[in-house]
Formats: C-alpha cells, structure tokens, sequence
C-alpha cells in the first residue's frame, strides 16, 4: 500500500482526480496529502473533497515536500502526483526528487528542453522512480501492439501514422477563458505549443511506444484556426525513423465533432495493426490474404502477450477503459517502486510506464517541430 | 463517506471484486469489513487482500452482522453488498436487513419467487434501502434511453428486442469443473434455469428498465445444446407487453465468439434507439427520413438527458465501461442511502437503482419461462 | 446470349427495372420483349425508355408469350421475367411455362399455398427452368455462408436469427396510396400477409438457403402498428427447426430509420457466424478464444469458397452490391438454361439459385405464420 | 443511346470490363466496336466475349477510328473508352479526338506533363467531350461531399487528410511479373511514378473534387518498400492549399491487409465530414455538441443533395457501388454529349464528371510529388 501526495488537482480540471482515481483504483496506493492549490484556504477545501485529513493539506507544494518528509517513514507519502500547469511541471518534479520522493508528473513533461535535461539529469541522480502519464500506454491492447512489434509478428516497421483529433476549440469565443485549463492558451504558462503540447506529444508518444521507433529529422506544418488564441491548433509532422521508416503525427483540436479521436495505424513487413482510443478494447490485425483479425481485451486467449494479459481486469466483452489504462500506467510505477525497495514482484516483465526520457523525447518532439515551423516547414534534424 | 462490509468475493469469482471497487471508486465508501468466505482462514487471508483489518474479517455472515450491529455507530458497516451463489442470496438479505443494514445484492436477486416476495416484505418492512446490482443500468447511455422512453422522445412503444449473447459454455468439457462458479450448472444451488438466470435475468431487466414496460403473457423455448450440464444455454421469450407492445429477449452463452453481447433495440413510434454494452458510450438514435444519429456519452451535449449528465465522470470521448457503470448504480444507492437519513443531495432526480420489486420481477420471468418451456412452450401469463 | 422477356416494370416500382439490369449486366442476356403494363399504351412508352422495338411491346402477358411463342426460335424470347402483383404471379408463371419459356418470377411467388402447389407441379411437368428472386442470395457473402455450413465449418447448426427490418411505414399517411406498390396495402391483391410477405419472407428465405435447416412448427405473433393499413406491419416467429435446432425471423417496417436491414446471425457447434445485407462486402465468423474474422469478398484469398468466389467480378475492396448480387442470381439462371440445352458450363457446380419448391416454402411460411396469428399464436406443426 | 468503342480490355486487365459494364449499365449506350488488343486475333477474340461483331474488332486503335469514321453517322461510334496502359493515353487520345469521337480515358491521364498539355489544348481544339475516369467521384455520398462543401454547409475549408491504402504488393516475389498490369512496374511505360500514380493520383483528385481547392506547394516523401520493383508504394504528401489550409495525401500498396481503402477526411469551420470507399453508401457528418451523423445515400431524404440525388438508382439500404459510381461518371459524360448536340437534358445541374483539366491536375502533382522527392523532400511550388 503506497501513500500518495497530489499536487494540483483543486481547480476545475479533471486530471487531478483522474490521477486519484487511477492511482487507488486497485487499492495499491492511498491518498493521503495534497498541495491541491497555492492557495491554502482552497487546497483545504479540495482536501475535504478528497477525503484527506486536514492537517495533510498543504498551501504549496513546498511545504508539503518539507513537511511530508519529517513524517515518520510508515506515514510519509511515498510519491507525489503532479496535476499542474505545464509550465511549473520540472521545478515541482526536481524538488520532489530531491526531497527523496518518487514521482509521477503530467504531460507534457516540461516546456522547455533545458528543464527536461536537468529532470533527466536529477531522475538518474535520484534512484527514485518517475513516470511521464502518457496514459494511452496502459491500454491492454496498446501494450499488446507494442508487443507484437517487439516479438516480430508485424516483422520490420514500415511505416506508422498517428492521428490526434479533438475538436472542442470551435466552441471557445475569441475572448472566453476556458472553464478549465486557462492557462494552457497563456505561452507564458504552456510553452509556445498549443494543441501540439496538449494532444500532439500524446500522439508522438504512442508511435513511440508502440514502434520503439526513434526519428532521425522530421518537418512540420501547424496552423491557428480558431480564434481563440495564436497558438497551433492544427499541425502535422512527417517523420524520417531510423531504419527508412516513415513517420507521420497529425493533431488537432479544430476537427468538428471529433471528441477524443487518438488513432494509430502501424504498417509492417509481416502484418499491419490499428487502435483507436474511443474503441480501446479492440486491436485490428490485418495480413495480406487473411481476414481482419479484430483482437479484443481476451485475458484468457492464446493471442494475447504477456503485459496486455497483466493490463486486464475483467473477463473479455466486459469492456475498461480510461480510468483502467491510467490506473495500469500506475500499476507498473508501483511495482517499480517495490522493485527499488528490493520487493520481488508477481510479473515477471519489467514495469512498463513512460519514463523522463520519454518524457524528454516527447518535449524534443515539440521542440523541432517548432523549429521546423518556424524555418518554413523544413526539415530538422532530430 | 459510508462504510461496506462484503459477504463473498473470497474465492475466484470476479464480482466480489468488482463490487468493491465500483463501491469505492468515487471515494464515497471504504471497504471495512468483510465475511469473504464460509471458510473462517480463507475469509482472513482475503481481507488481507481487500486491506481490511483482520479483526473484521468474519468466517460468515451471520457473525459480522452479529458483531458489526454491535459496533458503534460511526464505526459499524452502513451497508452489506452479497456476491454469494444465488440460492444463498436471499436468506442473507433478510439477515442483513434485520440487523439493519441497507443491502446491495448481486443477480438474481434468488432463484424462488416465494423468496422473492418474502425479500420484498422484509425490504418494505425494513425502510433500508437495498438494491439488485443489475449493473447494466448503471451506463450513461442507458440511462439516457430510459430518460428518452420516459419523455416521449421515442413516442409510443412498439417493440423492444435485447439479446445477450455468449459463447464461453463452448470452452467446457463435460465433466469439467469451472473455475468459477461452478454453482452455477448445480441446480440446488442455482436454481432450475442456467443461462436464463445467469444473463436472461439482465437482459430482461434491462428491457425493464429503459421501457418501463411490464409483460402480460410470454412464450419461453430453451435449449441445452452444450455437452457440459443439463440446464439451459439458449433461450427465446417472446413477450406481450401491455398496451400492445412486442418484446423478444434472446439469450445464449453457446454462440461462439460472442464475449458479452448485451444489445438492446427498441421501436417507438416517433424514433427508434438501440444499444450495446461492449461499444456502452454509443447510443444510436433513428428517426425516419435522418441521418442515423449517434448520441455520445457527452456530459456537455445539449442531447444529453439529466441522469445520463450525471452518470458521466469524464469528458466526451475519454471512454468510460463496466466499473464506471457499476459504480453508478453504487453512486444512487447511496444517494438514497443519504436521504434516508434525511441528507440532501445534489441530485434533484430520485436515485436510479434497480430495486427488490425489479428484482422479484427478473425471479418471477425466469419462472415464467421455465413454466412455459416445462408446459410445450406454449404461452404463460404473467 | 439469352432474350428476355419482362412482364410488368412499366409503372413507378423499381423492381422491374432491376430485373433487367441485373439480367443484363453481364452481357448474357438482353430484353427483347416486355408486356410491361395490362394499358397498351404504357407498355409501349415503356418500352421506349427499356430500348425494347415498339412491335415486342405487348398490352398483356397473354399476347406476349402467344406471339412470342410463334416467332423462329433464333427471335423468340428465352425466358420472361414476373415483375408485376404478387396475386398475379402464379397465374403468369404458369401460363408462361405452359408457353415454354423458362421463368425468373419475382418473391413472394404466390399469395396462397394451393397456387404454390400447382405452380411446383407445372414447373416438374414442363421441365423449364423456374426461379424466384430472392436476390439476397445471390451475394457473394452469403454464398459463402451456406458453403460454410454445408462444409461443416461452422459444425452442426444450433440456432438461427433473422431479422428484416425497414422503416418507411412511418411516413405513409393514413389515407395514401403509396407512390409504388399501392396493391401491396390491398389485401385482395397482396393477400392477408403485409409486410410478413414483403420483407418475412425474404428473410425466411435467407435463414434456408444459409442453413438447409426445416421448419418442423412455429408460432407467430403479428401486430399493426401503422396507422396505413390493417396488415401486418411488424412481427415475430420462433421457429423449431428439425434437429433441435431453434430458429427465429423478426420482421418489421415500422422500425424508425431502418432502411432494409437485412440481418443473420447463425450458431453452429464450431463457430458462429453473422451478416448484414447494408454492408455486404463483409461476413462475420467467430470462434471461442479466437479473434472476431471479418472475412471479405476477396476472390484471391483461400478463405474464400467455390460458389462464393465465382460470384464476385471486382477485385475485393471494390464492393459490390444489390445489382451485383441480383445479377449473380441470373447468372446461375442462365447457367442451368445451358445446362438445360446440354451446353457445358465453366462452373463444376450446380447452379444456386431459388427454386419453385424454395418459393413455395416461402407461402408455406406465410401460411402458417398467418394460421398461429388467427389461433392466438399458438404453435402450428409446418 | 450512344455507341462505345473500347480500346485495350482485351487482357487479363479487369478495367476494361469495368468500363463495358458502367457505361452499359443504364442502357445508355451499347458496345460497338473495339480495338481490344494490339494483337488482332486477341483483339476478335475479345470482341467475340464482349459480344461485338466481329467486323468491328479491329487490330489497333488507328485502325478502328479510321475505320468507324468512315461508316454512316448512325452506326459509327460516338466515344471511345481507353482502357489501355498508361503511357499510351495522351496519343491514343489525341488521335481519337483528331477523328472527331468523344473520349472517356483511363487514370492517370498521361504520364508526362507536357503530353497533359498537349491534351489539355487539343480538347479544347475539338470541342469534344473529354473525361477521366476519376471514378470514385461517381458515388453519391461523394457528390454529397462535394455540394455541402460548396454551398458552405462545412464554412471555410481548413483540413483536408486522404489516405488511399492496399497492400497485395506484399504478395509480389521480386522476379513475379503480375498477372495483370505488368506495364505497371516498367517506369519505360508506366512513368517513374508507382503506387504515387495508380492510387496517389485517385487520392488527389478525390481531394480535389470534394473541396475546390488548389495547392501552392507541397513537399513528398516516398518510399519503396517492397522487393519487386524501383518504384515508389507508400508516400507521403503535405500540401499547401489555396486560402491558408492544409492538404495532405498518403498512398500505399505496401500496407497489409488493406485492400482498396480510399478515405477523406475534411475539416470546415462549420462541420466536418469523412467518407471510405470500402462502405461508399455512408457519409459521416460531424459537428461540435451534435450527434454524429451518418448520411446514407438516401435519394428520398430532405438532406441529400441535388447531384447526389441524381445518382442513385436503388432506394436506401439497398446498397449501390463500384459499378454504380463508375457507371455515374458515364452518366454524365452521356449528359454533356447530348448538351454538345443541343439535346435538353432532365437534369438542371451541369454533368459532373472529371475533366482533362483535372487529369492534367493529376499528372502535375505527380511531376511535383516526384520533383519533391528528387530534390531530398523539399517544399516545391505547385
């Protein structure tokens, strides 16, 4: 049982909670502290909410590392989660690490790629554990595509295509502050990257997972449709993988009606597979000749790899979803956090979560793409 | 913040589990106490897993109630969900509800109707609230054909047909044992009906449930067409609801392939609507000369029905499933749980939570079908 | 090269027209002659647009196959197509095989039993080759689908469903006269049954010709739900099939925005199997623990059976539809009118196409499913 | 009724059938003569299959648009269907528009620039109807697209994605020559473009068909990942559209288990829309806070639009396809022949079939595409 400590998560967003929720979902860990808000008297109030007791309510994160870790060891947090802004992500992650706590930090990792070496830096330095929440990682099937690439059933990546399409910002009036997440319209506070950070380094990140592939250069074309705000809101990437790979990413948050339209198509020598994130529960496998292989979240079928086989809960046809994957993104962070305290664990595989350097890689993915923007749309190298 | 005490859940089975972490999942109760298993060692060892404290794990149910209504008041259990075989269902829920506890029982409610009517006494005598986990009422969108049914969105109703369908009885040999439940092809443990009990039950409880509509006369043809026991693995009901109205409620667990196939279609005379519960965050809508429609699980849609809005944790597109829906049907119960006590809720609707009357009707259709399949299968009134 | 012959088509229906473009789409037959409506007049307009020579355009059947029959057999008509009344067929048919002309007669292909008798013996005594056009089997997917079952791919047959559903009544007021197929709402034309004949029968057909299976009784329950007219509109039959096996055929056209949902689902012993005339490009096979198939049309892949193959004419991805497979119900018309001749044919196979005693099984079905509806849906024995 | 003269068809090719077939199919024209093969016994012996008579199957295509230009007005042919490799289209074409016929011409049109040129001056010289068959243009719903785009039902086009994917190149050995299209990967007569311009230049025109919109630039990446030929199976094309909005066109044969998946997707600030060609009867239309919406090619409904109205044959639900959309080019084609004449036609709107400006369009983005490539994937000027 791991004790947890979140910081943010008071406002109006809804990832604090989600992280709450996936994070106790199979009561491994429990919430127990919270800096859920700078300010004191609302970060007391959301502890109410949370059901933490009210000594453990914190005004900054600060003072919750400072005085979490003069708790005695069997009370004291284990890890902290962090629910912030983007901007504020690195500073928090690196205090954390150095007040000998582990951590697992919302996406994007950092704005700026300065930060996110010093956080590679620190993690290495640390021995803690650190979890980027790329959450779609923790969806059985993603794993089992992942594992499908690596095992060589798709034999060599040809090419892969991922496609991240919202499109809630046709709602937003040019001057309305969003309900939630205002500051991610605010470059001072989310980076010079709009929907690219918000939903194209999700995006980037799964290609990443699922094809272990790694760029060699890339180019990228972003536009700002809505009016809302200057930032990209549309943006397309191609993408040069070692091994005369072919990459593309494609994000956008201005596709009418789209809702949360994550869709990875992965084209290999041997076969080719497909997922979408509004379907999660089903891997489409296809082989020239061979009818569409529609794989499900079937714990008990012959077809399912090992780590798919871990991610699920419940018998086939009993459909999980987003809490699930998120809670499975956990669910390795803590039996990583038992591997470094020399705990044996169940699983024979090793923890499977996004790390600070995919963290790292997907902020370097922001980074050229802007510099590839900013160049014409040339290309850069990686 | 209510506290739950589990009768069950010890051994293999998986709805022990899931019980508790719908119950748990908005943080509004903790499990606290727990008879796991009739086997007072195996009870403990599970409540070790459940991080329930060992004091209150008990070697039967008849024990906790006894010790928890001696407990004080602000640390004895609040309610009892029973996750047992069925034919122990109701001698427990009358227990529970004597010692006064509020009950949550698993489906079906008990394998007799003279059980049944004698739960439905006991509950009206009792004032406790107590609830069937016919869970698949728990889904958005399930709620919101309901609402829809109940406005007059769909007009007048037709017909309504559901079908659920697995294949799973495929997979047994004859003498096999299964690995869970394997009361279930006992029929003094289970009762006389297999299929129709085990998913019949909730297929017709969620034609029930969205239609409102109650039979007048039915015809029932089973077949046991697996090598692997006796009772039924197939069945068909046709149905004579009042006010003309059609119904068909097809049930299998010998259609190969099929994992959880619970599909709802229902016939109004203004639109028509259909659903099923491994794709739970569509709705399909259709009305003569438009487009298909289909609704999604979208708290901010304008479409969107008020309990359907209130069964929604996450944004659109962010998929939600089984556990989400389970624990809403938790989420009314303990709604109601909270104006029993004269709390007010957020709510202005009543809580929405299948109850010991749909409970007696989903005993009393299964003994209709068996009487008329026992009687040539000729037509039973209700 | 075979001449044809339509009768009817000259009016607003579509189905005439049908014919003739699914006889001729594979250049093996062109229309030479049609009596296209009982009004000389509009026979002979008729004619203009089908591009048929003013002097083969007749003002009745009777004069059509009287001088038809007198012209040098190198002119003459090969067969007549039956367009016209469902009441009218019978009479057509065999005046036509008494005429010596092969007969491709439209479903259902008569409204009383006693004509369908006469009719099987007329066709037996002329030698003629006799088909009615249940054009659903002609699709390549269905083909497949009966090949599967006979070769015993899918086992021994458990259960069947078919379900027809349309939605159109609904937009019929109570006092019009439908734009095509007025006779269809007048019982003295289109018998007692509705849409029981319209659409039931098509899909009883479809539920035969995939499993071979037979009736041994059923019972029915019919409703009129439309305001239009006083036949059935909607209804419902559970069928026992010999072997033990259970059958059951939904029809309705009073299902809002159904448009013709055509739809089976068939359980065998080994895998399971199911498919939708709106997308028919695709048949559905599972199999307990092994992935969903979607096997495709695709004349290259070895999943792909003999009589299912020889249907198709575009490589797979390009579909192919309700045209298509009309025409490939001709098609093997036309192969048995060679083999008829003593012409070899390409095919090693026997032609597949519905035969008179596949059309007299249809009345058979409209029958009894109209005597349990008279006897208060009592089983009646086939 | 128009007379059709085929060239090429008389192989293993299917597209030549195609052709027979759709512009055959509404009884508007009739197979007259052809030039089928270069080989003049193949070519009678093809005429024989088509049903042509033998004096008019001609050994070459001069040979026959010498010969049919000499018979009287009422029996020469009035177009030419070219059919044959591509290399061949742009002087076959001119010729046949030099002798005064109609043309209707494979894709891509040519495979130089200068000869789409050359063509582009000579139809305008002629006065003749000239199309390409574009032929996915035909399907209803994607004249739908089209008109709702136009009429500004979708507001300012934004995005527009294509993506064209088959995989059978995964079936070629290196040294196979295939069974049909040979020419295909000899660049001597195919030009150096592979998959770029036999489904490349499909995926282009549909984009451009759809939305109007011209391109300013693009940059191209290709790939050749299959063993067998040189030339290029899977690409990439970002394009820089007219007005500030994004295109972007993949093509691949090396993607395994796709068999002819044309998809759009297209972006408007009012609404989006995304259509497949392998389910061509649905249009999905999206819109922020509605219900997804899923138009069928419905000629009865309010929603469906002029042009799309005109090419539907069937009532909805009873699906239409490949054939059916090809055979609507030709449709239109027939229209502007008989408007050349000075024949009124039933419909209001212009014929709507692609003209030698589009295919010229087709041959500059594969020139471009391929320039872009040579030049290390930088951004070249339309």
């Amino acid at each position: 049982m791991f004790r947890m400590g979140l910081i943010g998560g008071g406002g109006n967003g809804f990832i604090g909670r989600v992280h709450v929720t996936a994070a106790t979902l199979d009561r491994e860990a429990v919430l127990c502290a919270g800096a859920f808000s700078s300010d004191a008297e609302r970060s007391r109030a959301a502890a109410k909410e949370f059901l933490v007791a009210n000594d453990r309510a914190y005004g900054s994160y600060l003072e919750m590392l400072g005085r979490e870790a003069q708790l005695p060891e069997e009370e004291r947090i284990d890890f902290v989660s962090i629910a912030t802004p983007n901007h504020t992500h690195a500073e928090i992650a690196k205090s954390a690490l150095r007040a000998g706590f582990n951590v697992v930090c919302d996406k994007p990792m950092t704005t700026l790629l300065t930060d996110a070496d010093d956080l590679v830096n620190e993690v290495r330095r640390s021995g803690k554990v650190f979890a980027v929440s790329h959450n779609y990682s923790g969806y059985p099937m993603v794993r089992q595509a992942r594992e499908m690439m690596l095992n060589g059933d798709l034999g060599e990546l040809l090419a892969v295509r991922v496609s991240y399409q919202q499109g809630w910002m046709h709602g937003m009036q040019p001057d309305e502050t969003p309900e939630r997440g205002a500051w991610k319209s605010d470059p001072s506070k989310n980076g010079r990257a709009g929907s690219l950070g918000d939903v194209g380094t999700h995006a980037f990140h799964l290609m990443s997972f699922i094809t272990d592939a790694r760029p060699t250069s890339l180019i990228c074309q972003m536009q700002s449709y809505s009016a809302h705000h200057d930032l990209d809101d549309y943006g397309q990437a191609l993408i040069q993988l070692e091994g005369n790979s072919s990459g593309s990413v494609t994000w956008s948050q201005v596709s009418h009606g789209r809702l949360n339209d994550l869709t990875i198509e992965v084209d290999g020598s041997k076969a080719a597979l497909s997922w979408s994130q509004e379907t999660p529960n089903q891997l489409l496998v296809r082989q020239l000749g061979k009818p569409l292989m529609t794989y499900d979240r079937n714990p008990g079928a012959s077809y399912t790899t090992p780590a798919a086989r871990e991610a699920c809960r419940l018998p086939p046809g009993h459909p999980e979803a987003f809490f699930e994957a998120f809670a499975n993104v956990y669910r390795d962070v803590f039996s990583a956090m038992r591997q470094s305290k020399g705990c044996k664990t169940e699983s024979q595989r090793d923890p499977l979560f996004p790390t600070v350097e995919d963290g790292r890689d997907g902020v370097l993915f922001t980074q050229r793409c802007l510099e590839s923007h900013d160049n014409d749309s040339e290309w850069v190298a990686w």
